[in-house]
């Protein structure tokens, strides 16, 4: 491989968009760098906060968790990592336990909540019992226990471990369906409401997944290699990844340039952000946000358990002690 | 090849989207059945308006003439053909052979603006000496010509051969830049003003490149069949146009959508282009839309010849005479 473009040494990595190659030392620099300018120039964290990190054991995720840590002494940030046990049998215990090892390695106190103690049932059951596809339940419950976690602990933030090569796919498919607004939610931040809903935000939003990878690798940092038992990636989803792939390759930024008009726009629209959260309600069950009277998560767990499960998950948290509590 | 869906009788065509096969005679009905309905829905032209076509004797605009030619008398429209001689050799003298054969056999009056004869240098001269790219040379010199045309002959509206397999990716192609708006002008209409800015309207917005080559194949219409010398496909293009082929292909009624939505978005900013077009002004020399206080063409013309071709051109179109004329 080539050289790194900063200091000779061997590279580990090149930078099509920014002609670079990078040694070990100079890619860390530059990923961890380019996570804190994301979080200035968009505004997703101020000096001084805490933030919910979503950890599932993941490349991604361990990338995002590892990146917050390096940075959080200089932007004066709280991390809180937060790890979901979601029932999935052996996937869910390696995830388990590659959190567990990269949390002792990065030396952060994560909270794990496991999904069947806290609320009577897992992903499977949940599922089955719903008649509703696995990944649509569990991307509620994820959505609902971070937003609670959050609300719980009065956190200031929620990041996840999303990337460009996620977001910008899930953003070109929208407006190839006509759906802009959904399109406009990928956008780096998105604004929260105090006791109630928190600002949702994503620091990988100019990194891609080569970059995760490669990072976690140099960084020394376990990840889960089994893919989830219900990784489905076909049809559309699986030609404009491929599309994206293919145009970025030969035409190297063309994914950022896309998605940073896309922030630019959405910030464009906060108005209508506003709008959208201003037609949101309180679940008569737990009290976060809900576009009816009974929110997603009290919905589905009342109709798979008899009762709702929001209220309970919201006193589980309260009581929830990190793994290794200083 | 399967058998019509509507009458039993050896298909011609498969149309994925509407899940059809159709023989030549129900083919020519659905083509030009929804030219007709693009043509309403959208509000592209309404009863006893004038439409100027132009003609460049490719299989689109030949598919266009054809079509508003068979549904003019029940549409009470005038359909008034223009072809541009634009100097590029044998290409030119071919193309200007077909519009002759065409409009013989559609019974059409057509006009002939010779570009060499009216302004004193054809395309590849323009070029050269302006020292600019054909492809925007010739642009620049169409878009001008049709619209000095629409308002010299006092005509209500300027119709193009633009199907959805050049609108799809060239929208797409905008929206990954990030030039939202620049997607947004590829809308089925955009709105004139009288006298001195002529609509713009689109009537092959919703067929496709296939349907216009089988629509002037089983109409026996001849059509240019040689290559601009200035043809290049290549590049990011190239990458997009095969994308949303496969997408399509996979997903059959995708880039409708796609395009449908990008209508539906367009007409909904309607202010957003009153406010483009109130940043016109009138050329100094010829008195049409500009810019500056000189128009792209007069810019051009003084350059190459000395002196603005603008005013000259509007003298030509007003004392020229159709083909054939009754």
């Amino acid at each position: 491989m080539a050289k790194c473009s900063k200091c000779g040494s061997k590279a580990v990595i090149k930078i099509p968009y920014a002609r670079m190659n990078l040694c070990e030392k100079h890619f860390i620099e530059y990923f961890e760098g380019r996570v804190a300018a994301t979080i200035e120039k968009y505004g997703l964290l101020r000096e001084g906060e805490s933030v919910l990190v979503a950890v599932s054991g993941g490349k991604d995720s361990v990338a995002l968790l590892s990146a917050l840590t390096a940075i959080a002494p200089e932007l004066r940030l709280k991390i809180i990592p937060l790890h979901i046990h979601l029932g999935l049998g052996e996937y869910s215990d390696e995830s388990l336990s590659v959190v567990k090892e990269v949390s002792r390695k990065l030396g952060v106190n994560t909270y794990i909540l496991n999904l069947e103690e806290a609320v009577g049932a897992a992903i499977p059951e949940l599922s089955a019992k719903s008649n509703r596809p696995p990944c649509a339940v569990c991307g509620l419950v994820k959505r609902y226990v971070l937003n609670a976690a959050a609300i719980e602990w009065g956190v200031d933030a929620v990041a996840t471990g999303h990337h460009i090569d996620d977001l910008a796919p899930y953003a070109l498919k929208n407006m190839l369906l006509g759906d802009m607004s959904a399109a406009l939610k990928l956008a780096p931040v998105t604004t929260g409401e105090e006791g109630y809903l928190a600002r949702r935000v994503r620091p990988l939003y100019e990194v891609t997944e080569r970059e995760c990878l490669i990072y976690v690798i140099v960084k020394g940092l376990p990840f889960v290699r089994t893919l989830c038992p219900n990784t489905f990636l076909g049809g559309m989803d699986a030609l404009i990844r491929k599309f994206l792939y293919e145009l970025d390759l030969r035409h190297p930024g063309v994914k950022l340039r896309f998605m940073r008009s896309l922030a630019k726009t959405a910030t464009g629209r906060s108005t209508d952000q506003a709008r959208i959260q201003a037609e949101l309600t309180r679940c008569k069950y737990c009290g976060l946000p809900s576009r009816s009277d009974v929110c997603g998560f009290c919905r589905l767990t009342e109709r798979v358990l008899g009762s709702p499960a929001g209220p309970r998950v919201r006193e589980v948290l309260r009581r929830l002690q990190p793994l290794h509590a200083k």
